[in-house]
């Protein structure tokens, strides 16, 4: 089995990702959040790549599911780390609490992460990756025997200390299966034995974590950072993202 | 002073670099052949991109050497790897003895390191790292008094584990003077902190270290992955490569 990480979200195209296995991660903060939102009893996420996008399926959630009363589908995402002016919601996992979330639909289009799953339709499974279920993720990932993408969304088209992270920590727990590494994935894989005791080391260490947290959003940080809270995966399939069954 | 690290040559169009001090990495082998033969009394070594222009320079060096006599252009140079037909000289350190290099010059054209070291010139000042003289090339380029911007050659247009460890161990050099760091110099700094006792060990890890090793050369490996060797540093400036005095 090989293993590769994508950098950023810019650059999938330069990778081949045909009959893989991808997982995407924007831990700070779209996949984390996606992740949480789905713990807490959201039915579904449809990332779109643009703002009107977004607008136009929130107004008419019949285009993606028929049955649906327009009241389900929420309205969610950012740009530059911050709420889009005029949408409802924002892309903060501290957000999408179960009083939220639960028997609900999220459209969320987000800078990077967004832009990321969508650009990994090629493989044959897109996982969505996040501390938070990392080692269910990876178990599940290696369950369709294939070789495996990781694909960090990356910040602002460059390389993201806290995505590559996450990258490092799916390689470490899948070490046992001597899978063979790019050299990307054989770094990711030194930045998760670096953080792996504090993970949220590295988003303090990261030039996304430090806006955020001048931006006031400690508490987003905190809760992304923990590693193995949740026992469930995700995928997206058809262009919507659902737990896995 | 802010440190950036540009993963490969290819991406360096993604990065300022105007009044910054480059340094640039292609560390299996092309920077750590141009130190070795500079360090053996080669004159000066032009880096060009493609192999015609290097043939056309080694066949009529007056173009760039008004006084020079023909025999003095040593044409060298490969691709994947390997010596270009034809070519009296490939891309090996080992090659350029004193016996070989001392008064020469050298024309030299490699798969991605002559395409790092052109692509840098929008810098202030262009630097050739390589670890045989990591020390005294990062306090050459911090006393340039810029931010730095380290550029990595990659392979095959992705990041380079051998590249990527060489910026770390300018960037740890520097760690006294409190450089604000991007997330892919902060990431190379762990790595040269993880290797910074045996070097050689990120070239085995490598797939371009790997590929070395298959093609017969281990010791060009071994040669590359000395620390401090040399105490001198070399700057690209007019389209030539020379020994900073």
């Amino acid at each position: 089995m090989l293993i590769d990480v994508v950098p950023t979200a810019k650059h999938i195209g330069d990778y081949d990702l045909t009959a893989k296995t991808a997982v995407v991660f924007d831990i700070l903060r779209a996949t984390s959040t996606i992740t949480t939102a789905l713990a807490n009893g959201c039915l579904g996420v449809f990332p779109v790549l643009s703002v009107e996008e977004a607008r136009s399926l929130a107004a008419d959630p019949k285009q993606k599911i028929p049955s649906a009363n327009p009241d389900v589908m929420m309205l969610a995402g950012e740009r530059g780390g911050q709420k889009i002016p005029f949408f409802p919601h924002g892309n903060s996992p501290l957000e999408y609490t179960a009083e939220v979330v639960a028997g609900n639909y999220l459209v969320l289009t987000t800078s990077n992460g967004t832009r990321a799953i969508n650009g990994s339709v090629r493989a044959s499974y897109v996982y969505i990756g996040s501390l938070l279920n990392i080692r269910a993720t990876a178990v599940a990932a290696t369950g369709k025997n294939k070789d495996i993408v990781l694909v960090c969304a990356g910040t602002a088209d460059k390389f993201s200390l806290e995505d590559t992270l996450a990258a490092g920590f799916v390689i470490k727990e899948l070490l046992h299966l001597k899978p063979a590494l790019s050299d990307l994935a054989t770094a990711a894989l030194h930045l998760a034995h670096h953080y792996s005791r504090e993970p949220v080391k590295a988003f303090l260490d990261s030039r996304h974590g430090q806006k955020l947290i001048r931006l006031g959003l400690q508490e987003d940080i905190n809760w992304c950072a923990r590693l193995n809270v949740y026992d469930f995966t995700s995928r997206f399939k058809n262009g919507r993202i659902e737990i896995d069954k």
